[in-house]
Order: structure tokens, then C-alpha cells, then sequence
């Protein structure tokens, strides 16, 4: 993986780039959809190809060891050669459904139990294994295992979580740099900053894991509750000390307004969920605001869903339309609200890109911010 | 609209033909896939138009009443507008969904009431209201409000439920043909023959709807449950008595083999919601015959869905990831397996056309059914 800055902002930390992988290429800053069980929710990959212009897509560690299991993933020769996306992909350590989706499980030094929430079966992540099953997932680029503390977090959890966090990225390191891709393209393994939302123990995380000296790095711990102006700071300080010539992932955020702002701080990389579960809920992202599009006025609004973007869904649909689907949870209703959702996240990262590279991000991103946040 | 017969096949009672309307022609045979709330169950209009070459969709008038509602569908002027499917659209008259779907439902001479499986409302549909009802929503197809009796049903209730359909369609009729089009665009409306599954009735109908001498002819109450052998001798009877320079439907119908049997009697015009509801449950028609996706078989089978097939499918998934969506009950593998099974039931009907047209139908149909029935 080779990343190189092209252009810098000079009122903001902002900069574009390139990650280069063996599946291409990825320009940055870049919004990476989820798709957890190794397909984008309603999503079809031409779709995410031809139409929404996905340069990368995330999978889940946790669901695909599950769901299909490592032996169908291995037998297809990994996550591309089975779900038929041949551009870069990235997977999560499991750690975060681990925590959030299991009902019974138990965090030690040595790894984590967890019960299946599909069959309820036993299983063990440990440091070793998880860089083991992210090997036979095959994704370009792969996570370190952490512990991904809750908000509000006591400081004295907080602070062993992210020792025990620091202690299990060395075992991922000795174990991924001891093993070889298994499928004749390269990966890369991420280590991830914790620390909660603990100036001092954030700055340490920076520090500890920028020493790793990986090829890239990343935030977690954060977007997980904590006010928006907490997250800015923690993402500042931790920018701050990751070193400037490395690609930097926001894990799991967030709104369009939180992308430009922490792009403004220096991040390249975001995933969330927010565009394609929201969707399914029936909330609409558009270049003139946000649309809750369950919401009575749009009823007889034969508009289009958003003018502002060129997409073939203008060809076919308007709000009144999408209204009427989302109402009757129709499962084209998801298909086009998530369409609608990630085309406009993958536009904001090719404005952003624009911008910067034109020199005039900041005054764009304060303008945009307010208007695409604007509830309609 | 205009219908056109182009060919006949010798060995049978087969024919090509194309119905003109005002959103275009339908090349005869045809199936018209089921769009109940004016939408294809996980399929893009763009799909249905560029993939699956749908020519007719088809809506339901009970659905569409209560969402959107003929308020919103006559602001938006009709359903070709609502729903951007620019292509003919025919309605069905509610009648079968007000006797299936309802839990509480009086049927008398002069209408049904019936409530709502949405919230309860009660509401009546009469011969006369769902003439209204139809032109409102703007079908280039629409057809006559019916009784479908059960199967197996009581002689004497089928023969008075038959008579009752047939006094209503003269109310259909004189409804019909004392209003206009809302649209610009011209309507044309088909009666329905009954008389569940006797002979004597089944002429009866035919003879009395053949009367009415409207532009095309519906057989309605068959595919209820009864032996296969029975709907073809229904059908079988009835067109021989519906006029041969009129299109006819086989209403509900049906398997991959019981279109092509029903073809063979004289049959233009078919709709089932198989291809698409049972698609959602796993079940793959294929041009080498039927998957059941969710079977175990198919597990580590990355070989493309289906060889015989163009389609954009192939340069994406195969039989193992398809499997894995159905079972992970993913949105994407019910958008697969749909489309998958509406592209192969378009692909044939375009192939039992060739085959009619170059005389080989008889002989292709024989060797195609055995082929395509098969549970692999």
C-alpha cells in the first residue's frame, strides 16, 4: 500500500491523496460504505461501481467469520472473488460487534468470548486469530484487534482498556508480520488509537501507536455518544501526533457535517452506517438538506428526490414516489434511499477533494456544512 | 389498442402477436410482472426496462386505493407518472385481493365491503367505483371487477357466482364506456371469464364474456389449487370459444411449464407473483431448471447463477454468495433472485416467440419444459 499527499489546505489540516492497493486505487479524503456481511444493504455492486462511485467498501469481521464462514471465503479464494467486488475493501477487527452485538461475552487478556447472535454458539477473538481470519477474508486493508471503550467511560477503565488495547496491537503485529497474504495481493494491517475522551491518555495512544510505525492509522473509541465537539478535539489531538505522511480513518463516523469538519482536522478515511441504515428508515441526505421522507409534506412533492445530483434515479423518481415506497416498507424504498444516501456521501468526498485541491475548502466546507444539514 | 397476430404454429393453438397501446407495444406471448404497489418487489424500474426487458407491468387496484391513495396517484397524473415505469401498466380489479388478503368481507349484489389490511377502514368496492378507480390510476389495462371462486368450490355456488360476475360486468361496462380516460392516453378493459372448474359453466362465461365483445379477454379463477391437468382444460375450453383475433390472459398463471403449456392453447397474456415471491424464499428458476438457493449444495458453488442466461448477474455473483444473501435473509440476495427469475421468465416468453415464429415451438416446448422443471 502506498499513500501520497497531493494537495494541502492552508486554513485547515485538510489534504488529498492516494492510497494505492493492489485493487486500485483510492482517492482521499474518501467515505467508505458498509457492507457488513460482505454486500452494501440494497446496494447492488454494479450499482456501487457505475452509479455511486465507491472506491472502497468495509465488511465485518464478526459477520463474515460467522456468515458465510472462513472455509466458503477461503474456498472462493476471499471476500473479492466471492461477493464479485474487485476494488479495495477494508475489514474491521470484530472488536466493535463483539462488543456491541454480543449479549454474553467476556473480555480478558487473552482474547474475547462471545456468543453467536445467530446461533448463540461459543467463539473465542484473540489478537492472533482475528489477524488469522482477516487473512482468509482477504481485504486490502485490515484492523488491529481493540478493545472499543463505551462513552461515558470511567478514566481508570479507559486507561487499562487502552494499555490491554496497545499490549494485544503488538501480538496483531507479530502475528500479521509473521504470516503471508493468502490469496497473491497485498494487505496492510491499521492500528487503532483509544483512549476514550481523555486528552492525556489520547495523546499516549497517538503516541504509542504511531511507534508501530504501520502504514496507516486510526481513531476508535469515538462517535460512540459523546458530544460532536468532544469527538473534534479528540481527533485533533490525536492528528496531531500520527505522523502527517500516513492516511488517518475516523472509524465509524458519521454525518455529513462530521466528515467536513474532520477532514478540516486532518482525516482521510471515514465509514459509518448512518447513510445506509438511515436510509432504510426513511432518512434522505440531499444536497439542499436532510429529508425525513416518512414526513406527511412530501406526500404529493412529485419533485425529484434531490436536483442537485446527477444520478439515474432522477430518471425514474420523485419524493412523492419514495415516500409512498418507505411507508409501505417496500424493499425498493431501501434500494433508492440508500442509493440516494451513499451517491451523495461519495459526492461530498469528491467536492471536498475539489475543494481542497482549489484551495478554497474552508470557506466551502462552512457554507455547506449549514446547508446540508438543514432539515427540509 | 391494437392487437396483431403475427404467427401461428401449426401443431398447436400458439400464436406471436403484438398489442399496441398508447406506452408502447407488447410482443405476444408475454408475462407482466406483478407490481403490486406500483412497484416490482426489489427491481429498479431501470432494471425492468434495460435487464429484465419487462414490456407490461402489472399493479394492483386494491393496494395502490389504500397507498398511495387516488388522491396522490391523480396529482401525480396516474401511475406511469407516480412510478416512472413509462411502459403499458395493467391493473387488476381488486376483487382477488379484497377475497384473499381481507379477514372481514361481505360480497353482495351490489359490491363488496371490505377492510383494510393497513388499518382496519372499511371500505366498498362495487363494479362501478372500481371502473372510477381504475381510470384514476391510469392503467393502459384495465380489468373487470369479478368474483375469483375458491377451489374446490360447490356447483351451485360457482354457477351463482358467475352470474353474479357476468351481471357486474355489464355495470363494468356501462361505466367503462360512459367515461373518459383522465390522462391523454387511451384505457381499454378486459372482462374475466369464471366457473371455477366445470365444463358447462367455463363455456357458459366464455360465451357470454365473448359477447361483450371488448378489445381483449381475461380467464380469472383458475391456478387456485386445482390439478395442473384441470387449468389446462379449463383453459383449453375457454379459448375455444374467446374470439382467436383477441388477446387473452390466463390470470395468475404460472410455473415456467405451465406458460409454455398454456401458449401451446392459445394464451398471450400472463401474470404470477412465482418469480418474484418465491424468489425471495430462494427459489432460482434457471435455464439448466430450479435451485433451491438456501439448500446446502450450493454452499461453496461458485459457479455463475445462471450459464444460459445474459445477464449482468454473471459478471458479479454466484450460486455460494447468492446463497449466503438468502440466508443471512440480506436485501440483496431477494434484488438477485428476482432478478434473476423475472430475466428468465422474460428470456422465455422471448424464446417461445422464436420458436413459434420459426415453427418449432411444439417440439422445443416438450424438451424445454423437462429441462426447465427440473429441480437441480
Amino acid at each position: 500500500m502506498v499513500f501520497k499527499i497531493q494537495s494541502t489546505d492552508k486554513k485547515s489540516k485538510a489534504r488529498t491523496g492516494t492510497i494505492q492497493t493492489d485493487h486500485g486505487e483510492i482517492k482521499t479524503p474518501i467515505f467508505m460504505p458498509v457492507g457488513t456481511a460482505g454486500t452494501v444493504k440494497s446496494i447492488h455492486q454494479r450499482e456501487l461501481e457505475s452509479d455511486i462511485n465507491a472506491q472502497i467498501i468495509l465488511g465485518n469481521t464478526y459477520h463474515l467469520y460467522l456468515r458465510p464462514g472462513l472455509d466458503v471465503l477461503s474456498q472462493a479464494g476471499g471476500i473479492h472473488k466471492f461477493n464479485g467486488w474487485n476494488r479495495p475493501i477494508l475489514t474491521d477487527s470484530g472488536g466493535y460487534q463483539v462488543y456491541s452485538l454480543s449479549g454474553t461475552r467476556k473480555i480478558k487478556e487473552e482474547g474475547v468470548t462471545f456468543a453467536s447472535h445467530i446461533d448463540g454458539s461459543k467463539h473465542t477473538f484473540t489478537p492472533e486469530n482475528v489477524m488469522d481470519i482477516q487473512r482468509t477474508i482477504g481485504a486490502d486493508i485490515i484492523m488491529a484487534f481493540d478493545e472499543c471503550t463505551p462513552y461515558p467511560c470511567e478514566y481508570k477503565y479507559a486507561r487499562k482498556s487502552m494499555e490491554m488495547t496497545h499490549r494485544w496491537l503488538k501480538r496483531c503485529c507479530d502475528r500479521f508480520d509473521s504470516t503471508e497474504p493468502k490469496y497473491g495481493y497485498g494487505q496492510t494491517l491499521f492500528p487503532i488509537v483509544q483512549g476514550s475522551c481523555f486528552k492525556d491518555l489520547r495523546l499516549a495512544s497517538a503516541e504509542k501507536i504511531a511507534s508501530f510505525n504501520r502504514e496507516g492509522n486510526a481513531i476508535g473509541g469515538l462517535s460512540v455518544g459523546e458530544p460532536a465537539e468532544i469527538m473534534y478535539e479528540m481527533t485533533e489531538i490525536v492528528c496531531s501526533v500520527l505522523p502527517w505522511e500516513k492516511p488517518r480513518y475516523l472509524m465509524g463516523v458519521g454525518t455529513p457535517a462530521n466528515l467536513l469538519e474532520s477532514i478540516a482536522l486532518g482525516i482521510d478515511m471515514f465509514d459509518c452506517v448512518m447513510p445506509t441504515r438511515n436510509a432504510r428508515n426513511g432518512m434522505i441526505f440531499t444536497t439542499e438538506g436532510i429529508i425525513n421522507i416518512k414526513n406527511e409534506k412530501w406526500k404529493s412533492d412529485f419533485s425529484e428526490i434531490d436536483p442537485g445530483l446527477p444520478s439515474f434515479l432522477k430518471n425514474y423518481y420523485s419524493k412523492a414516489y419514495l415516500r409512498h415506497l418507505v411507508a409501505s416498507k417496500e424493499i425498493l424504498g431501501a434500494q433508492i434511499a440508500t442509493l440516494q444516501n451513499l451517491t451523495f456521501y461519495l459526492w461530498l468526498m469528491n467536492e471536498a477533494r475539489t475543494k481542497i485541491e482549489e484551495g478554497t475548502f474552508s470557506e466551502w466546507k462552512d457554507l455547506t456544512v449549514k446547508k446540508i444539514m438543514t432539515r427540509l
